[in-house]
């Protein structure tokens, strides 16, 4: 069903993550997804994937623990930027207007039901290459790295959550996301729900944190223009000694083909390639996966590894 | 500059296709590109491709000459269609209300200032598989084929236009749909210019047709999922003595990873890849590109083939 | 080290499977492989793919149990057939020559140590194409049938053997075979070991059979031309309803790319794709990987799966 | 046919390329190719591609103009080495032996009938790679770079030759190789003519000098693992200003998966990919393409480029 507010947000726009090891986490995105430093400020690294437009894609800030601290999402035009935030400012969780954000124009702070921390905004900065990373081709934000994971642009977040329910009801009723799949468990609980904000099957996901804890992130994934770019990055991360938790397979639930590694700091991040998938019905029904049918792990039959159940960022003992 | 009404639109439902051979012209869907025939109905053939949520993606219709029939755009709500109907009959391009199409519910016929033959509309049917075409997985319209070029759904269309200017006035002042590229001679015409309704970088192309006709068509394209299954493709078509005409290439305007065939009927057929590649801003600047660089051909040097200008479908002596 | 009499044998020529369900077996290589049937005889079905320039690639043959029946290999010469057959049975495992074979000119039959039936050769009919499946380009066996599996050949065979040092004495100093890798055990045990006859990095290998059975089959594999291939089969399978055992994923040892499935008469069957690795070296020295290398899994971290040391065939109970 | 001596040499071991601009050339090899620099001695810089089991694949020398130095052939151990001296010597081409080159032992120098030097040679230096380069997989010569074309190791040379009758003489003869395919012309004279001395289907291929000179080269050839590789490597010289030729594009003869490009120095430089495709059978047939067949091009329809037929190195005027 396609929620009121529905294309008031265009896309997700950048995140930032939190880590103990600044610089190795940037030598992470850079020397093996093939991202490029734009900008430091304080204690964040700014890091650019090729094909995005804007003028960062990963913020890295150095932190005691690693996690996941503001996700930007762009509005689709400053009136539904102005919808959207009536909208957060009803629900109790607005956090005020900030206009100090590098590469962005004012940033409306808020949070999800759940604590995670949310930024809204319609002004940007676009993407200006140097000579040196300047594509051969004007319809591509900068020049084609060809090199590691190779990643275009950034994907999609999973979010762990305490309530998912209220979460849901967070992004269908106040950010007019709309609900592509989730997971019941046999009691009737949302195990995880995959929302989508734009044409992509899905931009944000809440899986519920085993722990109970608030505030936490599964993975943040992003997207490769084939699946043989992620078969090549797996051999890149292999030579590069970075933890390979699960993958190279394919996802049942949306279909994705993905692998999973730990960046330096210990945040989980995806490779994902979705094909030509696109979620184009306007009143695309949520698909809903069983217990059982979750317990038959990804596609071709690969069980879902027990780390996916345990390890989350920031790591809590 | 995003138009008013964009996203009333949703995405292209379905084409007809004219060809004199009809049969053949099947045999070339079901054999080659892997759908299904799912209908027949007066001269009508109905064929399916293996993700396409809605009943059919192609109508081949026997016709004394190959060329295109209507084009089916889906519209995102009951409301949007209104939006988008009125906007058409203030154009005086409306042709009213039919209810007798197979698998779509009531849809507005209407013309783009060209002549090509359009339908609008919101109710449709969604495909459901017979047991031999039912998915291992359910968040999938219908069976993986896994044989020839395995398009999974259709993705744009390419019409020849007498008036490029008076279309493009009608595609962005009366359908919503913003312009991504566009090709500007040095005499300020503008040769082609592709449209986007969706997160797809285009959806709808117009080409200026050299014989200054109307209601032309130059091309309908399909999706694969990976280049690979382009190139594989490739020795389908030649195993099965179908023209290839050009590629696989990539172009430099849009970046697709294209092949263009002839259908037995004689329609041009592209199979395309976009990677990654959406256009999620939505304040996407229009790409121009001159005539000089246009005459730099594709991507990686290959020369826009002579045929790409002399051949359209009806062909016209 | 290369042995005395390598290169005598050119190449794995065809592969006689046993099953309990020879039409199931039958369109499990006709519908999901691409293979074509080219001759019934008796309880037997010879499939052939692609592009084997020989008669047939897989004679499939009625049994009361899966398993491997007869495994031909074919001599680079007649001189070389002689020099192999004198040393086979200077061995005492000749079992004298037969000249009934479908495709193939005299065969000397004979076992290795294990009692695999094996069946040497020179003379040999070449394919000849039908009308239907006559190739495009003539430097090609048949038609590229661009469906399914799609296998260009036979790659190699994984005997079970109770005695892997006695078979493997057998492969070097009879055969003229060279060990390109091995696994041995901390107790010095080699579990399994790979030979070449080719420029390839293997064409048959021996493991331990976990029951001390003799003549038993671990696997038969097919060479695709791409990762791509195996990815694509993946789906395929997963429609077909066939029990895909593990993968898509790389081998550490010889780096294969893979994928294992049972074909409907289980036997386990590999997809197997080395990109351009070849084994060019003609002094290669063994490579041994240890028991602690072993539990490491295949290249990027999957575990190795436990049916790979429970299931071969015939089964035993 | 199988020529006496076949097996005798049994690859194709490393190639010296003439440049103006050696260190550009260096650094297209290091950069785009993704090789290593591992000696520099001289005028000469040697590099080294990922899985090359020897010192060095490619010595650039400093030279006025461009062209091919010497091609080094490792036989398959010393009584082979012997015997294709002898034949070498008898045949009047050969130039003696040396003892200093680097990362080999003793090496034959001797020349084709066309004046191509070419080194014969058994003992060989392996490549041990430094700290940074060792591999996490030990049958894998040095780390995978996983950037740029990824090539694996070196295919295969084209010579032009003023005389092709001759040259193939000593190739069959003297070198002991096979011929695969070849061109014919109408008046029956050999165009072009690919030679194996191994189980790929080419190492060496003589085509026709349009000017009548001797001892030039027209292409040196890389293996990429996968189709992928290449088109990937296509986006990589479009951003780095290198001339891409033609391609990427699949070959009729040899079914070969291409991309020519030219290297600072100006030579031609070929990326290919022959997937899965070996020449197994001992006793292979020549087959023959008429004038007409090679006419039509490619085996997608693409036309041979143009300077394919007037640009070899060194450039004559």
């Amino acid at each position: 069903m396609q929620p009121e507010g529905f294309r008031d947000l265009a896309h997700l726009g950048s995140v930032e993550l939190y880590t103990a090891v600044p610089e190795e986490t940037r030598d992470f995105f850079v020397d093996l997804m093939a991202m490029k430093e734009v900008h430091r400020e304080g204690d964040s690294i700014y890091v650019h994937a090729w094909d995005d437009y804007e003028a960062y894609t990963v913020k890295i800030t150095g932190r005691e623990q690693a996690g996941i601290g503001r996700t930007y999402l762009r509005a689709s035009s400053p009136d539904a930027l102005s919808r959207r935030v009536a909208a957060v400012e009803a629900a109790g969780l607005g956090d005020g207007w900030r206009d100090t954000e590098y590469g962005l124009g004012p940033v409306f702070h808020c949070r999800d039901t759940d604590g995670h921390e949310l930024g809204l905004y319609f002004e940007t900065k676009r993407y200006v290459p140097t000579e040196e990373h300047r594509p051969s081709l004007k319809n591509q934000a900068s020049r084609f790295p060809g090199r590691g994971a190779n990643v275009r642009r950034l994907d999609h977040l999973n979010f762990l959550a305490a309530d998912v329910p209220a979460a849901s009801d967070f992004m269908f009723g106040t950010l007019g996301a709309r609900a592509t799949e989730r997971i019941v468990t046999d009691a009737g609980e949302t195990a995880a729900i995959w929302y989508s904000i734009s044409d992509k099957s899905y931009d944000v996901v809440y899986t519920s944190d085993w722990l109970g804890a608030r505030g936490r992130l599964h993975h943040v994934a992003f997207a490769t223009d084939t699946r043989e770019d992620i078969l090549r990055a797996a051999d890149v991360f292999l030579e590069a000694g970075i933890h390979i938790e699960t993958g190279p397979h394919k996802h049942a639930i949306q279909q994705t083909f993905f692998l999973y590694v730990w960046e330096p700091g210990g945040n989980r991040i995806e490779l994902c390639n979705a094909g030509a998938r696109l979620m184009l019905a306007p009143d695309w029904e949520t698909i809903t996966w069983t217990q059982a049918e979750r317990a038959k792990g990804q596609a071709w039959g690969l069980k879902t590894i027990e780390s996916f159940h345990t390890h989350g960022t920031p790591v809590i003992t």
